[in-house]
């Protein structure tokens, strides 16, 4: 009887060139990851329900993947940073702080089924975790990771969008409407789509006091160069703590992500970010594509108090980012802005057409031997067939090997993309000399 | 409420010097894959229950994590072959043939737990797919890349076992004991613990025949070089037309295994391995570490009929291998054959001692440009805790930026394992240049 081969509904499977393209981008992210000393972390996909949902509740509690094994409750984890928080604080003393780890991993969630919707994918995290403490400076390095890697990924033009939640807890402080702060940040988030006036108009419904309203739409309404953001976030004189903290603090941010190389063109002060308002509680991070705003944030993250309350009484700050990869590789594949170029891992593919297969298997050793991808065409088909298949997964260079071959030592190197043929002596090096890095 | 931050049992999760070995060593296992053209594959981990237990049975069924969530039956995969079945006959139409692809990943079984059992482990597979057929010479290439794996992973001593199932059936179908060949292979298996007499006893117990029996041990004693294995099972005289088949693929790919490259010192045909009975129908291969016999077979797989029978009416036959390398790291790890040696993914931690973090983290940005993997220590400490936190991590180079060292414009670069102490210029490129490779 046969079986219907389907996929999960949400769970991303990609065709072998499709497969490549995604591969070439995670190791680009990792790759920039590790320049800057973060260290690998892979830990299990699976937990007990107690760890995951020590703190869950609400949304996320309800697309837990969560069964029963034996006696026990098991969950899949829906997101990297619950697993590292339970990881540092289980090997506390075997870890030096700052503890600067990525972990590029799948998580699993099981939301409603929907186009470019995933449940199971990718994040690509970076965390910086300090010991009781850390210094302001680590915010300002995150940046220029996400500056780096979007760089890598191909974009120039994208913009990282930077703000302090002191800066809006503080603002609502003064204002007294700490217990709003949720609605006003709704709120506020909408300017963009129903303008200035609306925005007034909510809040005034939301029973905001005329003179507070002010304050707020002099805040969200702050524009200029960066450093015209800062000096008029000073002018607007608010003397509340939080506010005046979260301004030195994002004021030191924005000095040393000049330092760490980021130009203006690519960092913005944004009033507006706010990335949930229970998590993170110091910078905030989110990226655009300026010319895909569509995309939304591509890498988000921020500071937060406490890594690792629910497991350990250390106080363990940390600032961090997380890069949705399976969503992003998705958008821009959907938009094409990036495209499945490679069919295949082989730089080159040696076809025989002789009875003798030892020319052809050692020639192929030898260039595996100088770092060439070789394939071997191993089956018994027509010359016609063997091209096609080579065709078909656009392999770069083709050498057809037959009897005349090696008697004369001599063969041409076919390259597949120009249809150029460069005739060589039947050797390794000489191969490798003309084919392209 | 703190709860104790605990990890599944079963479940690796390693510290950072172990995890960035296992990264090495996977690293390694990919590169290989990908020197012999095989194209990335990454399935979902979770599967329909259907489609992964459209075979299943026994005791992996028992050991499956299934669950449901909503109406749909669930499971988590627990090889990479059921997935790979499922795959090439959804994607049949746009796969080139042979399809040859690697995979890694993890799979799960809910096994007992025990010292060195893993329920959450890797596995790296590679398999060559034919349409409707596929070359003999391919079972050869395989041990080829079992050869360069090992290698690759630092083991000279390691012998790659071969055998052909065919040539076992087709004995079993000579002797008349084809219903009996899973209690005679599991009797022949014990001949090193219990010796020739005992199996022979045992045999006649079962109801062989005398004369059978005489057959299976001049069968199962044959000695000597491969060559003369091969021509002692040319000898038996057996006619069974399976038997035949079975030696003639054996030396087809015998011959082709060493043209490949493999010496003969690194495999052996061994006629007493199957590697289960149901699955593999020709070549077989298993891989032992020769001074670590304990570990098991290293690397196993061989040649199969027909991938994807319970999802397509295609015929598919292939011939692959997998690693368990969660267990094999473990292995090696306790054993103190591989060593965690790095701490750290930094090449080079940056000390600022100076008010002034201008310069300490340009050059890190010029270092990162070279490709140096460099951190620099951001936190506000004593030297003496800055140095230690790089000696904790193990970072080859450490550089103390200091206010003198950037009026100077030059400074020391400390070779942590020797001590030894080069002045240069405060330039990236002369740091790069005294660093080893």
């Amino acid at each position: 009887m046969i079986t219907e081969p389907r996929t999960l509904p949400g769970f991303m499977e990609l065709l072998p060139n499709e497969q490549i393209l995604f591969e070439q981008m995670k190791q680009k992210i990792e790759k920039v990851y590790q320049r800057f000393g973060f260290l690998p972390l892979d830990t299990p996909i699976l937990e007990l329900s107690e760890i995951l949902l020590a703190k869950a509740g609400g949304e996320t509690e309800k697309q837990i993947y969560r069964f029963e094994k034996g006696d026990t409750d098991i969950s899949m984890r829906f997101d990297l940073t619950v697993p590292l928080a339970k990881y540092v604080a289980k090997n506390y003393g075997n870890l030096s702080f700052p503890f600067r780890r990525y972990q590029i991993g799948k998580v699993y969630r099981g939301e409603k089924a929907q186009k470019g919707r995933f449940r199971e994918f990718y994040q690509c995290d970076i965390d910086i975790i300090g010991d009781g403490e850390l210094g302001i400076i680590n915010d300002a390095e995150i940046p220029s990771v996400i500056y780096q890697l979007i760089k890598e990924l191909g974009f120039d033009d994208f913009t990282i969008r930077i703000n302090n939640r002191k800066i809006l807890n503080g603002l609502f402080e003064e204002i007294e409407q700490k217990e709003n702060s949720v609605a006003i940040m709704r709120i506020i988030d909408k300017i963009d789509k129903i303008g200035k006036e609306a925005v007034k108009e909510e809040l005034q419904t939301l029973g905001v006091a005329e003179k507070s309203i002010d304050q707020i739409i002099n805040f969200i309404t702050i524009t200029g160069t960066n450093d015209e953001k800062l000096q008029s976030l000073q002018n607007l004189g608010i003397a509340n703590e939080m506010f005046q903290t979260g301004l030195a603090e994002l004021t030191e941010v924005v000095k040393y992500i000049r330092v760490f190389g980021v130009p203006d063109t690519n960092f913005s002060v944004d009033l507006t970010i706010a990335r949930g308002l229970d998590y993170y509680t110091g910078t905030v991070y989110e990226t655009f594509l300026n010319n895909y705003r569509e995309l939304g944030s591509v890498c988000s993250g921020g500071r937060y108090e406490n890594l690792a309350e629910y497991y350990t009484d250390k106080k363990l700050p940390g600032v961090g980012i997380s890069i949705g990869l399976t969503r992003l590789f998705y958008k821009l594949n959907e938009l094409e802005l990036i495209k499945a170029e490679k069919h295949s891992m082989a730089d080159i593919l040696i076809v025989p057409m002789t009875e003798n297969m030892d020319k052809p298997i050692e020639l192929a050793s030898s260039l595996r031997k100088l770092d060439i991808n070789t394939e071997v065409y191993l089956n018994d088909k027509k010359l016609k067939a063997k091209m096609k298949y080579a065709d078909k997964l656009k392999i770069p260079y083709v050498l057809v090997i037959g009897d005349d071959e090696i008697t004369n030592n001599q063969v041409r190197v076919k390259n597949m993309e120009t249809g150029e043929e460069t005739q060589v002596n039947l050797i390794a090096e000489e191969i490798k000399a003309i084919m392209k890095k």
